[in-house]
């Protein structure tokens, strides 16, 4: 424990996973838990009967201010906090902050943002990313930021203002077509294999077409060239190396910082680098969660 | 019936579909017939024993040559018949034939065609639609041709060669995403919307990244932007568009032959003209594999 005493309970509250960070008053993290109560595990709890339920011993602190981030701010949420738009810094997020309806606890909860896509009347959304790339931001002011997962997100900040972000089905595609398409039926006993993975990213980064591209994994796999076992690390290859050569081609190799945890981020690295990407920075997503937090906690003087 | 005697049985009969031809000594086709014995609905008959099912009636001729397309080559068919490689005429198809192991009939099975890629050494095959294409190719001679489905082909011929082609994953492309992924969550009672099948071929032509430009289904689906009921028409315009670009890119804007049925073959017509390919000629499935079937069998000195 920390000698200051407790100041804040924060979470990032998403559709899949709840991380709760018991904050001092001096923006250290006295305590952590995660709990099964993502917004499709909800049940009959209600958001403040689910959220009441995990604050136990540390946690035990319906008197401190409480804030939350994710998609529990969603239309499907406890309370919809709307985006809001791109560019925005730590001033902007503050600004929409919304209470969540509790009967017993003091609780604000995080807007996601929005920001145009590269096509006119196109948008992007996030929501927790942006308080997870403040947590890095706040304190660099700038840089890249790749948010790997279902929906992967690089996200630009520039003097400690999000200016704007693209979103790629990356994660979800990988899983979809492994799962439910054609792709998938040669896969055996997947491994870990470099090669094909390499492989993968070095085709997708020359690559005019994803749709004829990504059907090699069946050819590959149909004429031997790639092992059963191979065949979804190179799939995961031929997606990450598409999704970076996008990525180049909109705004050339620079300094990126990956943010997330798990094997997913290894591999983000491991094909970033062998594209030219040196300089990459990994931060693990519970602590980029908890210091941005933290930081729009300080901003919103919720503390 | 025609005048002359009938000479030739043959089929088109893939995994889903089989499709029967009764030719008369002239070419022309006498009877046809369907049945639901496609290679995934065999059950515990064996292929001799399903074809002989359906050879009733007109199509009661064991005495006749028998002529096979399509999936019933393939390694998990009757009779793997190696694929053939690129450039290749009648002559090398005829060259790859092979004898099913038949009991009472006498049955030969045409061999599918493999060609490079883009990508060094990576392969494409097909197995029924190169009998369709020469079906159309043994009079033109030459010509671009489509063929829509599960995975798109696009294939070249000159001089009544078949000379190279691509394979595109946009027909199973649709059906995983808008079944398995959050993209399909917002579509409900969908309706061919040309407006928002436009708007996403448009998008896809101008695209640079698969990846991201697919996740706007869902974000244009959350603003309200596009109609639940218009999502999948936009999804399906994003696809073939994204199609349609690769092969622009490759190629340049052609006239093209379309060989198939049904809606899919329309949205792809509509494709087309809307992208600069003026020149569309629209081939039947069936006269295509029929046309090609009998050329096929006449070459090879089959009757």
């Amino acid at each position: 424990m920390s000698a200051e005493p407790p100041a804040l309970l924060a979470a990032d509250w998403g559709t899949t996973n709840f991380r709760l960070f018991l904050f001092s008053a001096d923006g250290e993290v006295i305590a952590r838990h995660t709990a099964n109560i993502g917004l499709k595990n909800l049940g009959v709890l209600s958001f403040e009967q689910a959220l009441t339920s995990v604050m136990k011993e540390d946690f035990a602190r319906p008197d401190l201010p409480i804030l939350l981030s994710g998609m529990v701010g969603s239309r499907q949420g406890w309370q919809e906090a709307p985006y809001v738009a791109c560019p925005a810094g730590l001033d902007d997020v503050v600004a929409g902050l919304v209470d969540a309806p509790a009967d017993k606890l003091r609780v604000k909860i995080v807007p996601g943002l929005s920001g145009d896509a590269d096509h006119p009347g196109l948008i992007n959304v996030m929501r927790g990313e942006e308080t997870q790339i403040f947590g890095v931001a706040a304190k660099t002011g700038e840089g890249v930021f790749v948010l790997p997962g279902t929906h992967c997100k690089w996200a630009s900040a520039e003097a400690g203002r999000i200016t704007g972000f693209s979103s790629y089905m990356t994660g979800e595609m990988f899983q979809v077509l492994k799962r439910h398409s054609i792709l998938g039926d040669l896969m055996e006993d997947d491994v870990d294999d470099d090669d094909a993975f390499k492989l993968g990213v070095d085709r997708a980064l020359n690559d005019k077409s994803f749709l004829s591209l990504v059907f090699s994994v069946r050819t590959e796999g149909l004429f031997g060239h790639i092992k059963p076992e191979s065949l979804s690390s190179y799939l995961s290859g031929l997606l990450i190396g598409s999704e970076i050569r996008a990525e180049s081609l909109r705004h050339g190799v620079r300094p990126v910082t990956l943010i997330g945890d798990g094997s997913l981020i290894g591999l983000y690295e491991r094909a970033l680098k062998h594209t030219g990407f040196t300089d990459v920075t990994r931060v693990h997503g519970d602590e980029a969660a908890a210091a941005g937090l933290w930081a729009i906690a300080q901003a919103g003087r919720l503390i």
